[in-house]
This record gives structure tokens, sequence and C-alpha cells, in this order.
């Protein structure tokens, strides 16, 4: 655990400069009517989960780098968690993945989590591997897909393993499942595409069957990868079919990795919100494909108007969807990579709060574009990391995360303690 | 008009080499028993419109390089169908573009194409340019979009003009309208996605209130251009969204051409099917973006592949649906363009029909993608031209279109009849 | 003209809050030892060359909607490119366009620019249109290419017209030709890329031999669009095989927007800075292929990114090479279009300029992504407009150009001037 | 091994439908004036090497699932490799991966091969993952790059590793070392473009420089994976570049799958051969990015197109220069996926030799594009498979290598002896 008194005291150093420029964004948002306080309100108030199964290096097909001291156990994972959350007061729930993460005990899991501050976020299933906890001890395997498989007991396995995220994630706390599917071909011919959707409905209709009322499932459309011609879920249409065939409490997730070249994410949210079925995100960023980058590394601008997007669709506010990180961290330390995300999607989520929505209404009203970009860049132009940082401060977190988890040696003491060898399940 | 007797005596210069061909592929059909007569009666059987404002030379925004002898009346594009159709057997209607074509006599033109053989496709509206019979005599400008507009003023002229379009339809024996919508955004902020597309839905619903009961309406989507940040029916599911939101008879188009990088179109035709919202097709090709190149020219595979959904859907005939072609001939002559195109559909169409289903169930039941592919390939790489051309010549049409088209010195006779600065109307 | 006592006055109502806001960016810079006085002499000593084409409304294939009080003549661009500059002060050039832009009197016309504190930019020959000044009187076409032609005389014309275009820049005092050619292909087999290419460089080299001592040549790569299967100078690898078979002083120009989905763009200009052979730029931006939009409007990270390169090959300081606009303003003003792209052009080098490069380079050498991250976000992050306000002050210009621009009624006195129906030359 | 009298008497079960659509062919082709002998002949001659790590089921970051039987040795994969080439008689060669390739005695392997007919083709190195013997123990990573890396002792080691594999080669009769590189970075600002690149250049100068005389060096560009935001060798243009620093026996290897969306590969084949670097192919076939899915399956025209050019390059005939496969053959059984790639590639060739040239060479001098696909699609659209049958019989082959593979039961023999937990090194 990391002290409270040790952030304090790496704030302290720091609080001077901060509550200066404090008052300079605040002196500069008056000009233009924008309540400061009610933007870090705001911004406090959000959270995103964090993903069990980044809290160790990711890798790619060709190779993984380990770099020591990775969780190895759930409870660690929490720990890496609760640490995160000290420091970016915006990390209060973990996104678990079953069977990576599999407590024997989920009543002790579930109070060792709350006792640091940690709830539980969208439970996970996964079809895309075959382990013996999801295959029957082997009797099915998911090589050729899992909900949407020929063989009826390859799907009956599928549908089970599903019902027992549930039933585990019920004993957690949790109140959502995340149902993304590897299911689609790779080659021209390999399947009959409406008879994979049609089966993969039928299965998601039984998943739903097992949701206590007050859970919600999520899809997850993908293009491609793992299956390189064609993805069952391939895309936001496919993904909304799927809803409507399920059930009211049947919702789109969207990760911003899981697009083709050039799509135009923030119109699909858009379009999700709309149709009431926008259930959450993953977030990352992205250059070329599912690159799994840390949010708003890439493209921040994007990430910007994602989060316009959900203030519009929570007409003001962010509406209360899933907020899940979805990353690969390959090359930097997990929980750097984390923090910077987390960061990113607080600085993107000011910057669209400090839009003149007013003003952006009349521009749009009267066709100004050259107005509306105005408005938009002069938002995202504005510095607003110490609202960020005045956030976190009110959520008595770190005025400077990632300065301060240096400064605390957080890796090397997990190196230390767990072993420069231990390594975490993940992708 | 080409005489029948000028084709027939082409034909004869070919028959022996063809009847050979034929036998043989006959026998080769044989061994797989799939009947070759019924291929060539299905392929027989299909059309594609031509498209009126592809009859001229096309251009890009640098510029634009006529042939010459290009037809300047409706009249004259009628008469450059019927001598295609002539050749090809295959283009037995023509779909117009308004106000480029607005005959002052429908009646008089619907007779003039009847005699010779041509019917009337679906019309096409025009909301992405401002003409003095579109904008109330320059009254309204749809610079800012159409249907999406802010302004009613500008909403209500657009639907008038579709209005327009249905009723000029009804007179000419057309059974449906295409509304491609040029509404988008260009800047991000420009406007608000969910506004835009709830006024288009809006004004969807009055146009199709406007529809005769044996006619439907097609929604195009486009994911940009003439917009470049978005487009407000930018994929198939905003497309199905606003059929659903529609009526029953309100269809979603596929322009071949209008995708993201990479996207599976031939999956896409498989959820429109499903949904039961396929409406029709604009074909071309394109390696880029929409670069509305011949048909098949770049992709063939993709346009088999496409054809075998085509099938799936329609149980093993071609669905009732609209086929049109959508090029822009900026290079070649665009008979010689368009006749390219539909051999190019009339060859998928063959192939796709030579799939041995059964085999392909069995492969995919027993998830074998090696087989599955060895059964595609398999018809794809049969050479199926004397089967197009059989069906071709048992619609008194040629068995070599271009060749009989050159021979017959059609474009220098229309050079000398038309012009050689003779320019059609279209893009 | 823009009176400079219009635009003093102007500034006089702002004056107090931006220098407030400079000393805080002063005060901010130092902590990191960033002397903001040479962050504002580089920005301002930055100009961007306006496009003689793009002062008025562009178009796509699909229309044009004019704005009214376009430029008619050569001077009038030169007025409108004046009116600009006094706002920005930063684009101190305007680019012709030939035979656009084909002056009776070239002595004539750079006196009058100069009178308006306006040089002549690179010039830019046309042979993707056909135009009796350039074909002959229409002799030869350029529909299927120009120096890549099969045909000689299409060949020569096309090297005679860039020697008129030098001839002419010469008397305008400019020191560079811009070659875009739009040469290529559309359907696999048109031509022999290997018999293209060759034809091309030889073309090149006898355009560059008409070259004066002191002046450039550029190359700009493209992938497609006017052609849509392959393009002649179709990649940096192309343009730069160009530039080494023809001279010295061949270089490679980089259009922001002719490059395929994903590619890094800021590599390709460090690999030809490397090379010796980055000559200069077309700004602008692009979400899905040459869409010329507002620099900056789409991903103003990326422009960033590119601007730290510049940085990189010019050891600190912007290299001495062309820097000019290329957009197409199809829906705003076009003077505020490129003035926001040029505010954009300013904010992406201050925001370089403030990266600290030696820690950036400790970052580097030690292998620490989270921190080189850190450092250029911390950059981007920071609020840079007053630093570009206060170098557009020194260069006597407006601290806040567009509004400055709209309060003085521009567009409505040159509609009253020029006309409501006044359209530019371009695209 | 596959004993020659069972593949006889499975063609001989054939031979009657062969010579007969065999002579149908040659008729088709006398027609035309094309030799089918010379044809099949140059089929005949033409062999693709086997990649060793695609002998056993490939993987994604997502999971793996083997087929079983798979080579357990260097002499098991070398067992299947003489299997395929018993079948196809065109998969005359391994290309082995150090370190999952480390024969003890390569004088051994060597002579085992030349018993079974089989030689070895380039070697490839291995600096994208950590193995005690690439990294001296241990004692560097490549975690963040080889060649490119910031540390001498990381690059030293990678050069070392490189002469290793080129001191094996020679043992093993090799003449040619292939060097992909994983090296880039994830992150804007995680390293120096330029510095990353001139370390390379210099890392494969002293790879280089171990060169025996007859040996040649390829570098193989790809733009993203494993790194995610740039790579060294990004694209053709940077490995020409580096071919150029390097010397004249270093060449360019073009993977089908490593370029960015759209690119027009075709044309890259030909500037590399115009520039006399075009050192060879990895043949696979994708539709998103590295798919790594069996040649020819997702886009058999382009496949067709780069073997014109190939042909063009060898004025006629295929240069010489390596043709290597290189699959992740997830699904299928890899020996399946691998002769449908063989077969594929010998049909790709077969159809380019049927293009008539000098009707070509017309059609592109006289600028008639739609001559010039007519002459394309013509060839493409033959049924070639009978003079691809003819080549491997003449080669003492299967008539139909995957029907005759599966009659054998190779598989199930091979999990029989080698397990069915068998599993291969490779990716």
């Amino acid at each position: 655990m990391i002290p409270k008194d040790r952030i304090n005291a790496d704030n302290n150093t720091r609080i001077d400069t901060h509550k200066h420029d404090l008052d300079h964004a605040r002196e500069l948002l008056a000009r233009t009517n924008i309540d400061a306080d009610a933007v870090i309100i705001e911004v406090a108030r959000f959270s995103a989960a964090a993903p069990s199964w980044a809290l160790g290096t990711g890798g790619t097909r060709f190779g993984r780098f380990p770099i020591g001291g990775e969780p190895r156990t759930t409870e660690e994972k929490v720990d890496d968690v609760a640490a995160m959350n000290a420091l970016t007061g915006a990390n209060r729930s973990i996104s678990l993945h079953v069977p990576w993460d599999n407590p024997d005990d989920p009543a002790a899991l579930k109070q060792y989590a709350e006792e640091r501050g940690i709830a539980f976020d969208a439970m996970n299933s996964n079809t895309f591997q075959d382990n013996p906890s999801t295959t029957r001890d082997g009797a099915i395997s998911y090589k050729f897909g899992s909900l949407c498989h020929t063989d009826a007991a390859v799907r009956d396995a599928a549908v089970e393993h599903n019902h027992y995220c549930i039933d585990l994630g019920i004993k957690l706390g949790s109140k959502a499942i995340t149902v993304w599917l590897a299911d689609g071909t790779s080659f021209p011919g390999q399947a009959n595409f409406r008879g994979q959707f049609e089966r993969t409905l039928d299965g998601l209709r039984r998943v739903y069957a097992h949701l206590p009322d007050d859970w919600r499932m999520f899809t997850e459309h993908k293009p491609y990868e793992p299956q390189f011609y064609s993805s069952v879920v391939n895309d936001w249409g496919s993904s909304l079919m799927l809803a409507h065939g399920v059930g009211e409490r049947a919702m789109c997730l969207v990760d911003l990795g899981h697009h083709l070249p050039n799509a135009n994410i923030e119109q699909i949210v858009s379009r999700l919100a709309m149709a009431g079925r926008l259930g959450g995100f993953h977030f990352n960023d992205s250059k070329y494909g599912d690159d799994d980058l840390t949010t708003g590394s890439i493209k921040p601008y994007q990430l910007f108007l994602i989060f316009l997007e959900l203030l519009d669709a929570g007409e003001g506010r962010m509406p209360d969807i899933a907020y899940m990180i979805d990353q690969s961290n390959n090359l930097k330390d997990p929980l750097e990579d984390l923090m910077q995300a987390t960061d990113a999607m607080q600085i993107a989520l000011a910057q669209a709060l400090l839009v003149d929505q007013a003003a952006l209404a009349d521009a749009q009203q009267s066709n100004d574009p050259a107005l509306a970009q105005e408005i938009l860049q002069g938002a995202f132009r504005t510095d607003v990391r110490p609202l960020v940082a005045e956030a976190r401060r009110r959520n008595n977190a770190a005025l400077d995360p990632i300065g301060t988890y240096r400064a605390l040696g957080y890796r090397v003491e997990k190196i230390r303690q767990r072993g420069a060898e231990a390594v975490s399940t993940g992708l």
C-alpha cells in the first residue's frame, strides 16, 4: 500500500506552483463564464477501471519482455490497482478476466478489495483460448469459434463459461459482463456469415438469460484479429443488431482500437448513445490496428472529441456507463502506462467540459464551421493540467502521479517482493 | 440502333470456337454434377441498370477529358444504353438522375425507351449541388446539407425535390428512388451528429410518405466525400437504422466503393440481407476510395464473394433487388467501361453458381477451411467465359461485346452525329 | 488593404489580457529553463506561403459552392494575401499556379506585390488539365499523362510548359518550381510502371536543366487521385529516386494529405531530411485521403510531431525550406481557413520549441518511453497561444486574426467590390 | 517419405481427365500463339522455399491451437518439406530460422536434407526475442531493439548473432541471410528516427562485411508490428536506402503483408527491380495487416499482377531471386496451407505467362486502357490449372497435391509418430 503521507509529502513540494497555475486557469475560464469548480468536480467524479490482464507486461505474437515484479495473484493485481488509485484517485475498480482470474474464495477477494477501496467492474469471459476450466477439460476446443461454432457442444461450453463468470461476478459485486468473442473466419468460405451470426445471437440470449436484473451485458465489436478474414461482431452495426436481438440490458462496448482505418469513432459513440445502447469503453490508442497503446498517446484530439460526445450523451455530464482501460503495456511499466492513460482521459474530459456549448450550438445552427472549430480548439488548446491535478488533489491523490510513483520506487520494491521473474497472467 | 444482323454476323465468325469451348465447359461442370444450362439460364436472367450519369466521360476535381460523341439528351442516353444492351443483353434498364435528366414529356420518353427495350430503374435525386430547379430558384443552398440541414426551408426543398423525382419516376414506370445524401461535415464540431441524423430521418420519412405502395426507397451509405470529417449515412449500420426508422420498404443500397479501407463488403451484404433490408447495389471497383473504376477491374475475387452472398440470400438464385452500375468513366469510352463491368458481373455470377453448395456446407460444418477454399477457388479458377457468352447469345446479344462494339465503330459514328464537343450531363 | 491602425485598435482591446497570459506562459517556461523570447522569435520568423489557387472556394467532383467576393485576378489574390498577412504576420508570400495565374506584365505584378509586402514562393505548373496555353492550342492532351506519356509530343509540351513557369517565376523573384504530376494509371496494365518512371525522370531532367543556379525543383509524391490504380510519383521513395536521378537541387515536397492510411508522416520527414532532400511542404489536414482540410483541424498532435522533426533537421531552428499551405476551402471563408491553418502551424511550432531536448535525449538513451511521452505531452499540453499571439504582435499583426478579420467585415466588403458571383480560378 | 509410386498411383486415377483438359488448354493458347509447353516449362522451373517456422501451427497474441504431429526437430521439418515437395514438385528448399533451428551438426543436417532433395534457402536471424544464445546468456535484451539500440552492447550482440547465422548457413549451403528487424518504437518520442536509422545502417554494414562473396543480404520492410508507432525499416524507400548504404549485394525483400492499407505492391516490386535491388519475397496474403494468410486466398488478382511484374523484370522469365513463403498457419494443416500457397503462385505465374506482351505493349503505347484490361483479364480468366498440373507431373509430383496428401493420411501418420502434443518451434 502507498501511504497517504508519502503522497501528501510529495504533493507539498508542488502545491505552491499548483495553486498558482490553478488560479490562472480559473481566471482564464472565468472569461468565458466557465465555472472551474464544476469542471474539477466532474473530473474528480470520473473513474476508469483497470484491466487485470494489463497489470503485467503485454506482448505480441513475436515476443514478450516482462518487466519483473508483476502481480502473481488476483490479490496482487488488486494491490497494484489500489496503489495506482492512491496516486490517480481515478481508478477505483478492477475488471477481472476469467480464467486468468479465478479466485477460490470470491467473498474473501471481495473483502480484500473493499479494504483497499477497489470495486469490481465488468467481468470478462475468455473463449478465445483453450483452458481446461472452459473446455470441459479439453473435451471441446475454441479453435473454430465459441458461440458461433457449428458444434452445439462447443456453444454449450461457451455459454456455461459465461454463466460461470456471471456467478463469480455476483459474488464480487460486479454488475456487468463483457463478452468479447474472437469468433469469425480467416478464409473466405470457411463459414456461412449468417449461420455464424444466428448461432452467436442464440448463444448471447442464453448468456443474457442468466443475468441478474441489475446487470448489463456488453458485446464488443472488432473487425479482425485473431481472425483475419471476418469477425462475427465485426462492427457497431453488428453489435447493435445483437443487442437489439438479445434484450434491453444488452449494450455495446466500444474499444477504440477495434475499427477499420480512418473510422470516425466519435460518430459511432454518438450513434450508439442515440440508440440507447452505449454500454461502455475499452480505452486505448492506436496508429495501425488494435495496437493497444496508451490512451491519448497517438490521437489526443480524437480522445477529446469522444469525450465531447459523451458529454453530449450525458447532457453535460459523463453518462453512467462502463469506463475501462484496455492496453497492452509491452514496453512501459504497466502501472505508468495505465496512469498516463488515466491522466489523458481526465485531460480530455476537462477540455471537453471547457467547450462553450451555447456558442457551439449557435455556430452549428448558423453553419459556421470556422467558428465551431475556434470553439473546439480553444478548449483543446487550453492548459487544463491544473484542473486535473486539483481533481486528483481533492480525491486525496497525487498532483503528479508518475513523478510520485517513481519517487516511491514502487516497481523496485515489487521486484524485490515478487521477484524479477514474476509474470502476470494475461495477454 | 445496332442492327441485330450486324451482331449476328460478328457472332458467326466466333460461333464455332464458342461452341467448342462451351462443350468443354459443359463437360467440366458435369464432373461435379453442375448443370451448365441452369448456370447459363441464371446468368442470362441477370441485368444491371446503366447509370445515365456515366454515359459521358467522368472527371475528378482536377479535371475532365471528354471523349466526344457523348449523349446530349436523355433520349440519346437511352440510345446508348439500348446499343449497349444489344451487345450485352444484360443492361435492360437505365437509372435516371434528376435534374440532369428532367424530361419535358415523360410519357414520350417512356415510349421512346420502351421501343428500344429499355426500362427505367431507380430514380436518383440530387441534393448535393445547387440547381435552380432544386433550390427554389436559388432561395436555398445545399452547401451545408439537405435533409440534415439546420434550416427547415432547405429540408423542405430537399423533400420537395425527392417528391418531384418520385412523381417523375411514376410516369416513367420506375419503382424505386435512391436517395444518396452528401450530408455530413468536414470539420469536428461543425454539426451535432445526433441532430443531423434525426433531421435526416425525419426528412426520409417525408420522402417515403410520398412513395406509391409498390415502390421502394434506397438509402446509400458512404463514409466520406464530398464531406471529409463525417457523413450522416456513413455506414451500413446508420443506413439500417434509417431504414428501420422509416418503414418496411425503406431499403439499404450498397455501393462497393463506399467503405473504409479493408472493409469486408461481402459480410455487409450478408448482414443487410439477413435484416431483410438489402435493396440493391451500385457496382464499381476501387483500390483507394470511391474510385468508381470498372467493376471487377481491381478485386475480381471480392466481386465473386459478393455474388456468392447474393446467391446465399436468394437461395441459389439472384434475389429480386436493384442491380445498378455506378462508375466514373474518366479514361475509357464509357460504353466500353460499362460493358466490361457487365461482363465482370456475369462472370462473377457464373463462378458463384459453380460452387458446390452441399460440399461447401459440409466443409463448413466440419471446420475445414482448406477444403472450403479449394471449393471456392475451384469455382473461381474455372473458365466461365463460354457460359457467359452463351447467356449473351441466348439473349440475342454479342458473343464478344467489346470486339463487336469496336468493329461497329459506334463511337466514331456518334462523334460524327453528336459532335466531338458533345458533353453529357453527370459527374 | 487592411489599415494598421484598425489592427492596432483591435489589439488594444485585448492587450491587457494578452500581457497577463504571456506573463504566465513566461513563468511556466522559466521553470524548465525555456527562454520564452527565443520561442517567440522563432515563431515570429516563421512564414507560410499562401496558395493562389485556394483563395477562392474549393470544390469536389460533386460540386462547388462559391462564397462570393473571390479574387478575380492575380492582383486581387495578392490583395487577399496581403490582407491575411496583415493579420497573421506569417504569410509573407504567395505561390502561383500557371496558367490560372499568368500575368501579362510580370514586372508590374512583382512591383504590385512588393508594395504590399508579398513575395513569390514556388511556382506551380499544371499538366493535369488541358488548356490551350499548355497543350499547344489543343494539339496534345494530358488525359493520359504528361511527362510519363508514351507520346513524345506530349512530353515535350509538358517540359515547355514547365520552362515557361520557370521563366515567369524568374521575373517574379521566385526561387523554385513545384512539379506536381497527375501522371499514373487507373487500371492494371494501362501502362508499364518502369516505362512511365523512366520517361518522367527524363522529363524532369529537362525541366531541371532550365533552372537558374539558385533555384530548386520540387517533386511531390501522392499515391492516388486523379489516377486510381497507380501514380508515377507515388510515395517518398519514388520521389527520392527521381531527386537523386535529376540533380542536387531536385528536392522532395511533402503534402500531408498525400499518403496511404496510417502512414507515419513525421518519419518520412525525417528520412527526407536525412537524405538532404527535404524541399518543403504543402500543409493541410485529412481524415481519409487528400481531403485538403484546414491544417491542424483533424490531427494536431501529428502536426506537432512533424514540427519536432523539422526542428531536429534544423538543429533547433526551422530549416530553410519551402512552407506552403495547400487546402481546398470548400465550406469556410478561404481566408479564415488559411488563417486558422497558419495559426495551427505556429502553435505546433511553439509547442515543439518547448520540448526539453536534453531531457528527451536522456529518455531516449535510457529507453524510457513513458518519460519521453511525458516530455512531449508536457510541451503539447502547454497553452502556447500567448506566445504565438506575441509573435504576431511583434510582426505588427493581430492578436486575434479571425476575430479582427470578422470585425473588419473584409468578406462583405469584397463581395461588394468584386461581386457575389466573383469566382476565383483554381480547384 | 512419400513413396513415388503412391503419387503415381493417385495420378493414374486422374491422368485421363488431366490430358483431356490439357489438350483443351493447349488449343486455347494456340489461338493467341502462346506455346503451352513454354508456359509449362517455366512453371515447372519455379520453386518456393518453405519456411521452417511455419511447419507448425501458428498463433496470435490471443492464442494458438496446435494441430498435432508437428515437427519436433529441424530434421523433421526437412521431412515435412520433402513430403510437400514430393507432392508439389515446387518446394525444393527450406528456409531456416535461428535459434529455432540450430543444428549441432550442420554437415549432417545438410546431408540429411540433400538425401531428401531439399536445399537450404536464406537463413533468418532472430533479434526480436530474447534467447540465451542470442543475448549473451541474458546479458543484453532486445526489448528496445537490436541493431538500432542505443546500447552498443546490444548492437554488438545482434551483429554477432547474424554472423553466427551466416557461418551456419555457409555450412548448410545457403547463399543468403534475411535480416528482419523488429526495431522501431511504439510511442512518439521514444527514439530519434535518424539515430535509429544510422545505427541500423552501421549494424547492417557490419553484418554484410561477414558475407561470403557469393552471398546476398536481404532487408525486409514492414510498417508496424511488433512496434506500433514506427519501424526502422518501415517501407521500401527505407529498405532501399539501407541497401544502397550497405553494398551491392544488399537487397530488398518484399513480404506481401508488410504494407499500409491500399498499397500498390506490384508497383513497389517494379521500383525495386528497376533499382536492381529486388532480392526476393515472403509470399502470403492478407486483408488487414500482416495477417500471414495463405498466398492467393484473399487477393488472387494482386498476386497475378505481381507475377506480371516479375516477368517484366526477368524479360519474360522469372528472375533469379529468392521466392519464399511466409505464412502463419493458425487454422489449417500447415502443409495443406503451404501447398495451397504454392499452387496459387504457380497459377498466378501461368496466368502471367499467358499475357500477350506484344499486344499489351501496343495497347499501352496507344493509351487504350480498356484493351489493356481485356488482355490482362483474358489471361487471368483462363483456366490454367491443367498447365500447372502438367508442370507438377513433369516434376514427378502430384496432379492434385491436396487430394493426394489427404488420401495418404500424412497428418494422421505424423500424429501417430510424433504425438498429438508435438509442437513445432516458430511463431
